[in-house]
């Protein structure tokens, strides 16, 4: 049997049982050299944690994220808390040599990034970002086609990251939509996915001009509205400032010369979890959309232009990226399996003392950019990555 | 906590896998009122079955399975052997008073689907048969629909459920493509999941005219040529005689008037998991694409004409029929979840001493459909359900 | 300037319309031999005639149709009357040489269909049944890549041909449903179009097994209830009866070998002009729709299993059959094109002194099969080819 | 029968025969109170221009362009040469008091579209610019759509007209590469169509910030690698330096808050003539690709969220904008059609002394983003459409 190895989950949300759910399995489907335990789960309230503990198994629950980072029993750490709280915990369980595995995005502004980069260099932990995007079969084999120079020189990236959650007035004011919990909105939470499938398939960025709006820009407090709304009425007794984006468009120039979109919304109606991008090359292109993540489209421009056409490939065989850990051709996997792909890279790379992508550097590189769109969109000019410092 | 309730799994394959998986999620996802542990596991191989135990967290592992049903730890079995073991199983299972989940289909023939009926009632035993793709939460909305009279009268059923994993001459002669193991070809393991999503949505088939098709002839024995193929070479020293059919089209009549079609193949290439249906009634109609299973389009044909048109609906809602359990909208699901779902029914219905479908009963009529196939394909002409007997 | 030549046009409905939009065109696009010139129209009702032949530029318009044939100034006579016209139309065309460009299908059963290519093989005259389908760019580049191996041997034709025109109660019994006139419904109608294609690109039929439907047993008659029904009311004082299929379903074996279905229906909401085909061969696949008639996909199963898919071409390029005639790649083509390149084809034909097809001798082996199709239908059997006599 | 009505074709390249086909089948098809006569065609190739009257009938055959315009006979002059032409060709049209019909893009900037527009105001004649896709019958039902409030609040625009004609490096450098003739390249030639749609649709364009590349710098001259490149040859003795875009991506602020995206490129492998765009409301969502022009996508927000989806409309209906001129549900049209559907309205325009859009005043409006994107690329901010002058 493999050896044990000791989880501790900050947080308990969303992301706290995507994560869980990858611990869990990682070591059913991968041969991995460690047995995940689930040690410790940390979270702010109480009944809410004990439960989350008790259902998934973890031996113990917090509300002291500090002590967690203490405790010898530690191995990983898994950070899936509000993002305002990501530097703080990652310097934390640096200083305490723990490996990191941490939600995206790395953090509110190129500045913490920075920080936190350094603090793992220093400290020589192993440290992932999950951009978990990255370990889509079918984006792994986007990377592949890449490397192998199928796509040529490239041209354009496309990217279109559009969901529609919040497009109701009566959507409360969650942290989400705060600038000191997010810094930004959608320009955040889905721009820094994009960027970093940007920068992992086509390159480094170079420069942006950006514009972003904010359509609903005041909407009921948490406390108020937000049970109304919960409740299904509309009425809202106390209402608070919008100070993010609801949407970003921005273009991108390519170190490499490439020309770049990024569209990051909320206010697409009909879009649920679109990621989709789009990459022109001078002997190929190719597509994807995350809401059919098991299928990657490519076109062969080296094929008789009579018979060229974008081509649906299912990418469930087994000699696909990740896919032979899972079922059998046609049969498709989920959101939550790139997860577990990144936990078995994760795990491998911490027995073989080897780095993993992203981690804390690439995500400071995101943070460049998205600064710049910010700044891009303030001044209302194109920004060169090399102003924000 | 929920009460602990113990699993024993018979068959360490692909559907091994798959079972294992949904009992280690069911009460992580689902409020079940049982907590399944892994007891015991069946399979002829002692390497491969300790080697399972091992990775899934089976207690123990066996090579009697006669002595698995006699256990009295062991509250529900899992059949997931071959198709011609099924019988034997669930008629030892049901004598021993265990809860059976069983894999489909059901069994070799009619006969054998009614002696497994008899014996389950007989024996008051909860049953049921893992025709999963009725819990794919798409098919579960197009049942809901379908009840809630959007479709009106229904006119056709069009079910495609295409393959082509033993388009090469090489492929070797595996138990599949046998007549004492597995009866019949797509007709059985795909035709057996048409007919059931067929009779769950659109009604009792009343008459069917068949004609089946066997493209190859003759392959490598398992034993030669079946390593050659693994091993990517093509000489194949001993073959042997296919016996069952490489594809099976087949037009049948619905007791409530519906004309519809069913057509099963291994021989289509680069349908890899293709279950594809069409519905079409008076007030709307329905397609359904297994390799994009996320998804439902329906036509609601009491719009006004100029607006009417196929909508892409996105079954990832938290309204929608196991959606809310998982992730969020858009954030897709998989293969394996619909085993989840029929788990976590599996055990309410446990609990409430309350029937699940489909189940041996749902499986005999199954196979008295494929079996009037069988029958029409050799006499050339339409046969009426009611002939089989 | 190119020879002018004097066409005939035996109809004013929807392909009277159809095909003297072609003659107008088909010298402006194709380099022909010939000029056509629209001499004369006939048609039952004078003012409708009359009217047609303004529009169109018709020298003349008349009520007899006999003296059409008669006539010396005419070369080309283009039958687009009801079915039921057609042999006698063809056999007195014949009897005076015309060229015979006919509507589809060709008559009422293959007995029609026999005098038929007897009188013009007798009478040596060019004669063009008019299955527009098979020149339609993407079908004819379906068929050179057949030709060319790329589909290796072939499995299976999937054709379905689906329309929803006639789903309402209240739309009257015209012609259509009739089976004096119309023989029988989409079987006739559609069958014929889908019949012609498999019998294009996979090859001969054999033997068939089918079920048909009338799903709406009686209907307004025309007089009283169709009036109503254009009113957009749903009285209808006067019923007939419907003596034809409002759905046939037909499964069958072809001559090499194949599998194939064919589903033809009037009652598939949403289905405007689906007509559909699949193609499965051992070294590749292709799929059509007609309703998105500029594509076509191809699936190589030669390539690397990990990078096959259906690849969508479109078929827009200079070098694809007739394509290069139109537009520029990308600028789609419509409903009305095909039929010109029928009368560019017909009008080289005509010059070379040559057959084109299909014509009347490929009309008489789809009636073979639509005969045989309704004999299944009626014996409830297996019917072979050979059996239509 | 309708009057008789002069028409001048200045050109015979591919839109010279787009517009002959246009003025030759409008009378057949749409009832218009002119009937089109082919009175002179101009070219600047007295053999090309011969030939080309000889095929489609144009009375006679000219070198002189303005000899046409000072004609009494001549009462539409078609404008369709290259786009330097066009101001000179309108400002003396107008002056002579011809009805315009000119091809876009209007000119080279915003200041020559100043001018045509106060030449036409001036001589009060009919004057139209071929902006064709608005009269896509899927774009005007999207029209529609809208103006009936369908799409609620309009949020975003997003814009895509992607091409790759020219990413061959043996492409020759012909005038669409020369700033002289073209002024830029997919801004102008494609970006044009795209911000004629966006305003039609959603409304005024205030500021955009744009970047523009050119990937490409060097191609050969036509008289030396032209030839080489038709005759499939690489080498090429004479380059010149392209002087326009490769492609161009702008953000864009419209007035009533919406956030829109432009991408216009030639360099998008396997894009033919992909104009594609979306439009998301507060209430509905719409898209649109021109390879699949017969088809539009609406998502209505306010039915209940379970059954919310993109639906794939067929805009074929009889009662669909300009569809029921043509064919039958599903039986699709094409590129050609929308010119046909502009020449009815632009002759019923002309009956009535009616102004019809889009015409010179919109394109000025087109002019003045188009300038606004080439200012902000130049100088690397966001441009205010008021600094345009």
């Amino acid at each position: 049997m493999a050896k044990k190895i000791n989880i501790a989950m900050l947080g308990t949300g969303f992301m706290g049982k995507a994560h869980s759910n990858g611990w869990l399995k990682v070591a059913k489907f991968f041969d991995v050299p460690y047995e995940p335990v689930f040690k410790v789960v940390f979270g702010r309230n109480k009944a809410v944690t004990d439960a989350f503990a008790a259902r998934w198994g973890y031996e113990s629950s917090t509300q002291d994220w500090k002590e967690v980072m203490a405790r010898d029993d530690v191995d990983i750490v898994c950070i899936v808390t509000t993002t305002n709280m990501h530097k703080e915990m990652v310097l934390e369980a640096a200083k305490h040599g723990k490996a990191i595995f941490c939600e995206k995005p790395i953090g509110l502004s190129y500045q913490e990034a920075s920080e936190m980069a350094e603090a793992v260099k220093k400290a020589g932990v192993l440290n992932y970002l999950n951009h978990n995007y990255r370990r889509v079969p079918a984006v792994a084999y986007a990377k592949k086609l890449i490397d192998e120079g199928k796509l040529g020189t490239i041209y354009h990236w496309r990217g279109a990251y559009l969901q529609d959650w919040i497009m109701s007035p009566d959507f409360p004011l969650t942290w989400h939509l705060q600038k000191e919990t997010a810094n930004a909105g959608p320009l955040w939470d889905l721009g820094s996915h994009s960027v970093d499938l940007a920068q992992f398939l086509v390159g480094d960025i170079s420069a942006v001009t950006a514009i972003n709006k904010t359509f609903i820009t005041e909407r009921p407090l948490p406390g108020s509205g937000a049970a109304a709304f919960a409740a299904g009425k509309s009425e809202s007794s106390g209402k608070g400032k919008v100070t993010v984006d609801d949407a970003s468009f921005m273009v991108a120039e390519f170190a490499n010369g490439a020309l770049g979109s990024f569209e990051n919304s909320r206010f697409s109606g009909g879009r649920k979890n679109y990621n989709n991008f789009e990459i022109y090359g001078s002997k190929g292109s190719i597509t994807f959309n995350n809401e059919r993540m098991n299928e990657l489209q490519f076109l062969n421009r080296e094929e008789d232009p009579d018979i060229q056409g974008f081509k649906d490939i299912m990418i469930t065989e087994s000699t696909h990226p990740y896919a032979g850990a899972w079922w059998a051709p046609g049969h498709i996997i989920g959101y939550e399996h790139p997860f577990i792909h990144a936990m078995a890279d994760f795990l491998n790379a911490l027995k073989d003392g080897k780095p993993i992508n992203p981690n804390m550097e690439d995500g400071k590189k995101i943070m460049q950019v998205l600064d710049a769109a910010l700044k891009s969109n303030e001044e209302g000019r194109k920004v060169a990555l090399s102003e924000i410092k």
